[in-house]
């Protein structure tokens, strides 16, 4: 069960309104990899966590913290659309094809232009589960396989792209009131990215789980003399230069070789004739 | 350019139709970590990767590849969905609601209960490009961000998820054509994840990119003090004995801290009152 | 059966094309509160419905109209369309990075940035059926539950978000055969707003269906303890002041209490170990 | 900012498994009603909430509560889910087309044919963010438009619909485990209609808003001739005979009209020519 | 504007109830090639239309025809579902995992597992805007692209591929009733095929439009050198054995040639360093 | 199985960077009638196909053309991407709202706002597989039906669509090396439309299919008195004037019938009482 504190993660104001960076914002929130994903990502990947407590108990903590994570965007959002639309009463003034060519839009004719639309007509004002280009969350974004390993690759991931993007966004801004939010954001991804790595480790070192994933699965079920081949199929042998191409794999339990001229090794596509009922076209 | 051979990579062709399994299977075409997912994120990553020849070239090796794994699995499932639906021109005999209490269904009617109707209906015994309930691919399921590091974290865990789908199906299947196709895939599985295990270590030897991704990102400008803090959101401290919370962090640039009581550091939770023209409530 | 007349039900033609405003007008054609969201939740309330003739009637009735009303939009964002793209011959002579720094864009070039360019690519200057960042609009926007009290106030919702959403576009338009035509649907909303909650009067004065929803359900069968007790699960007790924390519930069948310090009442969360063929992660 | 407690809300462990019923039961985590909605859909009403802190505080309480029910239901699933997908080893003697005819399917054959195969193949045995059919749940099913009104009705809806497929739940189930968890569930919609229905009362004894949505848009600005008429426009004058054909409106500013021939007011239905640079086909 | 007569166009009550045939005929309602899509292709068609009156008249005949298909459809739906789900209170004594290996389930427990959950727990016994997967239909489906050549293309297929399915669907089915429904609206699928071969006809005789589609686009400005060119890039030159490899093309402008060997004609491909503060992986 | 060359089929680079038009340019890549839905439409064609093999080759020999199409256009939004975001470090000069009144907003400005945010934020400055609004493609955008007249159909109009789209984009374009890139594209779609057009008359030359599609499905179950009608249903009779009204009917099977006043043949519209159990609304 969940409860909620009124003071936020951490917050500070923007400077100015800006409707457009809103919107590019809303990548943070409702975007694959946004706050909305890990946070649904960790706490589904918690409630089915059937592991010693420790990871469990880890799972949950991360999820709920990112919890206060869309909560903190959300306040963002509705600071940077504060006061939009801009009043367009004057906007008659100006028939936009026929005048516009002798000079420039007003900026707040451009604003209203290029932000969201939703933010004024659907929301009033706030934020959205959506992301930069209004394409609402889904929860096929988030993955919670029931094997650790598998998911802790997964949220290494998340952390990873979440961070490359809050930067991304840091940088496209000059408001100190965002930049300092964002700040706080790409520090907690750091320390996430650091969490999930060290998660990884600790599977291992509890020999919960292994490469490559599933690790418990009998080696010998599988075609394992495919198993460390690398298949040269784009024309050019730069491929062959890489640590994919030689050595012993990351696995440690095959070396790496290398097919310069990979031929397929099946017979020809084919499909059986299906059902007549089915009224597919077929040979005389 | 790409150029297409008529026979496939590696293939065995199924004892028995298993319309039911095919509707399963189709996990492994279309699902969010399928082989279409793996298809197009690596030849997404490939035509937009600007880094050393080796690392273009590999990754347009691999997505090449994955191309012909959609088109095994295509093979596979039309052999799957061969003669379904079955003939019902004797269910005219069984009233489902009224005799059904004295007898079980016959297996076919079962059959064209439980398969995936548009295995008939819409594309009269073929493949779609759609997981195991019918859902469509899409391309918000893939990323290529524009750096490695962070893709090839993506690929590890796309290929680990894939896998372990693979070995699920493989354990749900008695069929020995299906088991021996699945287990040459679930060996490629195996090589792909060590490849992209082995393309984190090549671009950390190549000093192209590093760990927390991005790294180039002056880490300065994040507020250090919250980079190795583990927030305890949950109650209890189990999540205490875990590597995550003590020790170096993974990344060699801090130390893990563990706060067991944590406190909100922002102000609360507002949103400025917006426009008057977007007849929100307000106060009086 | 239905039928079709050339005149539309009400219209005022623009007096100028605006295609960035049409973008935005495209939220009350297929947006999740649109004119296409309203005609196909009445045709299916009205299709499914078993209740008295004079219910299907009338959301038959009103669902009809609504097919209208897709109409007028689609005849009123053609005209917006209208001339768009605007010609770009001349744009050649401005490198938009370099040059631009110098000066504004041109007002052509600046509406042709911000339209939505479906409407020139993909649909030639018409409406399409989609939202105001081009979104589809989905079937599961809608809902005909055959519960018509859960569908009253849906529907009361729908026109309730609808006018909003109205409004809001009549605000930010200046174009007087715009602000003509959408006083109209104003109005038309103000109606059905009103219809709806007729509707539900109707229903319980009928002795069809009453609140809870739905109201034949055996209250003895439902945790009777906790049908009126307000869990204060945000800090601070200012919720406690509202009309939904003292007095006699709306329903009428019971008082509301407010626990101020909830705890959990059921046992910690946990799941079984699966089934060890699908190699999820477990302990040692 | 949140915490999270181990013990559920309320919960009751199910005597036995049932995969079948587990993928029915999604409908309440990840369907348009389900409790995924409401906690996104009263968070963000919170969090972008301007009104009276009773208003704020309040919907951030259900709001946090409703992250429990999912966390409920989850954990319902993860049981329900429990040893499947059984054993398929003896499969092998029964050709599910030819053999089947003579006699039934077994019994687990069945439940792997008629479960959500996610729930195996994906998610290992464990819930998913999706409703009955697989469909992901996402950010379009939530409003949070600014206006108090128009999301209380909203809430409302979503409640009655909530709790009337929780009771269509309950009466598919047998299990006492099940059934006593979802009577809890059943009790807080009970509670949640009714705290909506009784916001409703506040808003308009704090004169904040009113019927119709938005109550402060002038109406001199809407064409009034038609803001209480009824167009019947299904054959038949069986809907003459509702409450929604005479009398004063609910909302007190009017009478209803019922018109029973109406004609269409506006022009007839054009679409100027577009640009000929888009090469649509026009006239010769 | 649009009326509606309370008969349908078409109609023949099934003789018996059949949820699991209504969760496959929801294909014909809401899938890609469903009513809905070919209804809301020809209303847009018909809104957007700008060419001589008796194509706009045609697209809304046909166009509001079509919604009295989703009319028939959604009752014939409403009947099939009729009494589900079967009542279960005697279910308890079977504990389908174990005691189910004995013995086949009860026919009424299999059509609860196999039909569309849905129509149970979320539509109640109605039909619903969404396929035979339960995928909700939406507005990407369809195309009114201003170019009429182009549309009444997509429409031959709409129409062929409708009439394939709804021929699949009638031979799935037994009941009397069922397929006297479906043959009357593969009557009109045969009609309407014809109408947009014919409409295809008329807009060549009265030279609005012709082949390739847009025709009046300057033939100079494409590069004409690869216009009619067939290029062989799958292994095997069965390919060169059909009409489109020689002879005059169809267009009657060009002559087919095959290029047995073709070769790549650009240059290597190559992406641009991307900007450095999108912290893209680059070269040292 | 597949094989790639490094150079593009056919490429020429842009002049200068333009990240608007290549969010427009998107729509070619991941729209609905994009090259990744003629590339999978085709590829699953292909694989799906069990005709006379010079169609599956020919099937195959055009999707793998498609790949490379993704490939140039992906390129091609490489480059036209390149450099963007401007920087933006000058812009805490100007408060959009405030200042902007005076003058128009600076170009690079602008760029930023109306490029698509993803471009930046997500990936880096390459391509992605969405449409010119963002939107994901998703597998429902293809048909293979199993039925190849049926198919071929929906390629013709694939490719009409296509190539109209490619033209739209090709006028809305200055800059050389996009105009020659988009002149050789639009060449290939005049190539393969020929080529659809060509497979039907093959189809038909080869007796395997015919119109109305499905051809072997026996004339006398349809209803055939409905099979030539053409329903007025559209106030007024400019339809009568049409090819589709009067005379042979294009598949030489039937003489087309003009009802002026259609009236409804069927019995009214009802749909009967569902199981209690549901609660739903109902008669007292």
């Amino acid at each position: 069960m969940f409860y909620h504190k009124k003071r936020l993660q951490y917050f500070t104001k923007p400077e100015n309104p800006d409707p457009i960076y809103a919107k590019q914002l809303q990548e943070l929130i409702g975007g694959p990899f946004g706050e909305m994903s890990v946070m649904m990502q960790y706490l589904f990947q918690g409630w089915n966590c059937r592991g010693p407590a420790k990871y469990k108990d880890m799972m949950l903590d991360i999820g709920t913290e990112e919890i206060g994570h869309v909560e903190m965007l959300a306040n963002l959002i509705a600071h940077l659309v504060d006061k939009a639309p801009p009043d367009v009463q004057e906007k008659a003034a100006l028939d936009p094809i026929v005048e516009g060519v002798m000079g420039g839009m007003k900026a707040e004719e451009i604003i209203m232009a290029s932000m969201n639309p939703k933010h004024a007509i659907f929301s009033g004002g706030g934020a959205t589960p959506t992301d930069s280009v209004g394409y609402p969350w889904n929860g096929n974004y988030i993955v919670a396989s029931g094997n650790l390993m598998a998911d802790f690759y997964a949220n290494v991931q998340a952390e990873a792209q979440g961070r490359l993007q809050a930067v991304r966004l840091y940088e496209m801004s000059t408001d100190p009131g965002v930049k300092d939010t964002l700040s706080y954001m790409i520090a907690r991804d750091t320390m996430h990215q650091n969490q999930w790595l060290a998660a990884i480790e600790e599977l291992k070192a509890d020999g919960l789980e292994d490469l490559p994933v599933p690790s418990k699965f009998p080696r010998e079920l599988e075609k394992q003399d495919a198993s460390y081949q690398f298949w040269n199929l784009s024309e050019g042998t730069e491929s062959q230069e890489g640590r994919w191409a030689k050595g012993t794999s990351p696995d440690g339990k095959g070396e790496f070789e290398y097919l310069e001229n990979p031929e397929p090794q099946g017979p020809q596509g084919e499909a059986p004739t299906p059902n007549p009922k089915l009224y597919s076209t077929m040979n005389k």
